[in-house]
């Protein structure tokens, strides 16, 4: 994610999870999940792992105010979450401080027992809990047992979604809070799916929201998850419900795609699934070229083979047969007509004026440089005529035809792909050609084919046929498939460019 | 990322910062950007923002303990770093458990002062890094402070590469550690580039990877996002010095895309650069159809208008006025020419057989569908001969041609997605309106037309036209900007179909 506005921030109170599926550690991951800024604030730090919490060590207090006010003091928080909460006195401290601070949404998770049966609440905390937090909050996310709990019913008194939304509503009305979502992952219906209900306070309504029931041990963190995925939505400026109902199928998804993480009876979630890896980075002043770079960097062996071409070594001192060379400059003049081709076909696809005029200066390129090919040829006798009849080589017809194909079949970036190892590389060995032999050029009739490509007007198209695809990359960014096929391309065609110069090489007259 | 091998677990053994910039929330937040899954063993809470380090809360060294036992008993972790571990005695527990898990490469960074100046090791403890930690080091990341603080040297000792070198073998060989790497990032050269010293103790070498200087305010976090990188790249099976180099491109780029975020003198690093979010699912067994059903989401005015169209509703009650009607169907005889022909370019730039039958079965299904054209317009006495002389209206061109030129300029899925309102819509509005109408049915001319999308084959043909779509979806991922060019190819035909009913509407023979 490279930002043009700053992403959100978003806060999580809470404990620490050492196994990284809950607490904090989920609410991070959560927050990275939604493209906003993380904060946190611990108010415990827990040892567990998948199979059990080992130890609860509540931070003291002050020390939950010293963090609470640092964040809050210095940076914009556009939403904010609590988790688990420890006790009465670190839940009074929020309250204090949360008073000054209305305005940020508050999504509270009335954590009380963990996934794994570790009560993380204490009885007095409770009431606490209902006296101070609870009328802060815009968002309660309570399961079954939390809502009977605050609402001081008997446990397992809510079996049905009727009484839930009962539950939901009621809530809402004692403590004031805009939006109550009741969570049925719990309901022993038998069912299929799982309901949860998000009451509107404003509307005064409900909404089912149903999910399949999943039938998963990667359930640790969830409720962790849920309250941070809504907490990140609102903080993205979503409304209460769109916030509830992306946050639930978020966690849903998460527990779908889950993999296993320790040996425990609950696994955490995939918080990631949501995000994909660049395979490179960003241009920068620095590194202007980043994925014509990763392009080269993806076929180095082939490249390095490529640009060095025993082919290009001996047109440089001189040492290649005459022949051969000919042979080279008739087929490489049916290969600029067909580049041409490609070239217009790139125009064709393209969808600005600025691109199509790019397309059009490679189409004038290869009509400029066809007059070298025909000047070289005519020194040694080769008339224009000859230079069109030339039968076209097998290699030829695959190499550019190959092209072709991949600029019908694929898109516009696909096509400059394609036709990019030429352009490329052309420019690249015949620069370091001119570079590395400059002393020995003086009797050497391949001189000015070097020079071609060297000089500063070729080096230029060069540049600019690069930054037409970095652009183009850019914009779209590519996902990590397409990126693979549009590396096969460019292997594609540098392996057939280093066959053109082999044929060459091997042409027996 | 919906993984199909789990990820690696990386650990991180630090402080936490409330301001989510370094410690554990840095690391978190570094693994999720590799790809890894997280864990974390808190060391010391601190109260910071981007201004200032307000507090530093030690974590008493049983409960370090506890967390660090909790998470090695159950995850197999594959590689750990440690930041600030604040005192002796928590040193002291790490080392000690440490020992029993030598396998595991550990990378340190000799945390000793905060970015703004806090001190965050005492030096008593710098004896106990020395003796207890650093022997167990796989890599070991100072900055020239750290350094020459371990070395024992005077403060400003260092003062060029060859000395970083230098630095990097003895303090290599003095801990048996594997790889040190010297930071140059405040070396005072007045040079443009940084140069960081990676030296490999198994080879005897100093490779210097060198970066660009920024002048830039986010650097708050670099050394902990550093060692994090470099732990999750070895986790992820890299070696040391690919790792190392990595680690340092990635920490140089999060610095280069960094954001503001608080009001300080050193803001967070963007830790977020590698990461693209999918703005849908992948399909689970309960939502099979993500990408189809987001594109309808991102469209859904118009495909409202589109698939309660009043010509489909005027033609399910029989109150279709018949000349209308007849016109619609020799137009639509004409658009299916140039839809089978839209097939079979999906045909021609299919990669596999699988993929050129199912676009094959689109063409014989129009060449089908155009007989209950032929049948229904012959009951009214309208001959074949007739229907191939129609003269082509510009809506059916515009609609036609828009395709074509989609699959011409795009590449498959793009096409694909052009022909797919078509498609979707038909078998949509049909079902609707044989469920809505099924009783008045009998004396309606219109009721086979409508039958013959509403029919299972027609549906079965939807299906699998959305599967082949969905597939095609899933194995590439489309990036963001390519889903806004898909969404507006379905878009514009989704427009173009409407058109085309509102002109047969709008007929007056």
């Amino acid at each position: 994610m490279t930002a043009s506005t700053p992403p959100p921030a978003v806060l999580t109170i809470a404990g620490s999870d050492s196994g990284g599926g809950a607490g904090i550690q989920a609410d991070l991951k959560t927050f990275m999940a939604h493209c906003t800024y993380g904060l946190s604030v611990i108010t415990a730090i827990t040892a567990q792992n998948t199979q059990e919490v080992r130890s609860v060590m509540p931070v003291p207090s002050p020390v939950v105010q010293q963090q609470l006010e640092a964040v809050l003091d210095d940076i914009p928080v556009r939403a904010a979450k609590t988790g688990m909460l420890a006790d009465a006195s670190v839940i009074r401290t929020v309250a204090n401080i949360w008073r000054q601070h209305r305005d940020i949404p508050l999504v509270i998770d009335p954590v009380m027992v963990a996934t794994s049966g570790h009560e993380l609440l204490d009885a007095q905390a409770l009431d606490t809990l209902r006296e101070e937090l609870l009328p802060l909050a815009t968002v309660l996310t309570p399961n079954l047992c939390e809502a009977e709990a605050i609402l001081e019913r008997p446990v397992g008194s809510i079996t049905s979604v009727e009484q839930m939304e009962v539950a939901a509503r009621e809530l809402s009305a004692r403590f004031g809070i805009p939006v109550t979502i009741v969570k049925g992952g719990h309901l022993e219906d038998g069912g299929k799916a799982v309901i949860d209900v998000v009451y509107l306070a404003d509307q005064d309504t409900c909404v089912r929201v149903t999910g399949p029931r999943i039938n998963s041990e990667s359930t640790h963190g969830t409720g962790c998850t849920l309250s941070a995925a809504i907490a990140a939505n609102l903080a993205t400026g979503m409304d209460h419900l769109a916030a509830a109902q992306h946050g639930i199928r978020y966690v849903n998804m998460a527990i779908q795609t889950a993999y296993r993480v320790g040996s425990g009876a609950h696994g955490p979630v995939n918080h990631a699934h949501t995000l994909h890896r660049s395979l490179f980075f960003s241009p920068t002043l620095h590194a202007p070229h980043p994925f014509t770079e990763y392009l080269k960097g993806r076929s180095s062996a082939l490249w390095t083979r490529y640009v060095n071409h025993d082919f290009v070594r001996q047109a440089g001192t001189g040492s290649l047969r005459r022949d051969c060379f000919i042979h080279y400059l008739k087929q490489d003049y049916i290969y600029l007509k067909h580049y041409a081709r490609a070239a217009a076909l790139a125009a064709f696809k393209s969808d600005s004026l600025v691109d199509i005029g790019a397309s059009a200066d490679i189409v004038f390129g290869c009509v400029r440089e066809s007059t070298l090919h025909l000047q070289l040829c005519a020194q040694w006798g080769i008339t224009r005529e000859q230079m069109e009849n030339e039968l076209e080589s097998s290699t030829s017809v695959a190499y550019t035809r190959y092209i072709i194909d991949r600029g019908l079949c694929g898109d516009l970036l696909e096509l400059l792909v394609a036709m990019y190892p030429c352009l490329l590389g052309y420019g690249e060995a015949a620069a370091r050609q001119a570079a590395d032999l400059e002393s020995v050029s003086e009797n050497n009739p391949y001189w000015p084919w070097i020079c071609a490509y060297a000089d500063d007007e070729f080096q230029s198209v060069v540049d600019k046929g690069r930054r037409v695809i970095e652009e183009l990359v850019q914009r779209e960014m590519p996902s990590g498939a397409r990126l693979e096929r549009l590396v096969k391309t460019f292997n594609d065609t540098a392996a057939l460019e280093i066959q053109f110069w082999n044929s060459a090489l091997e042409y027996r007259g």
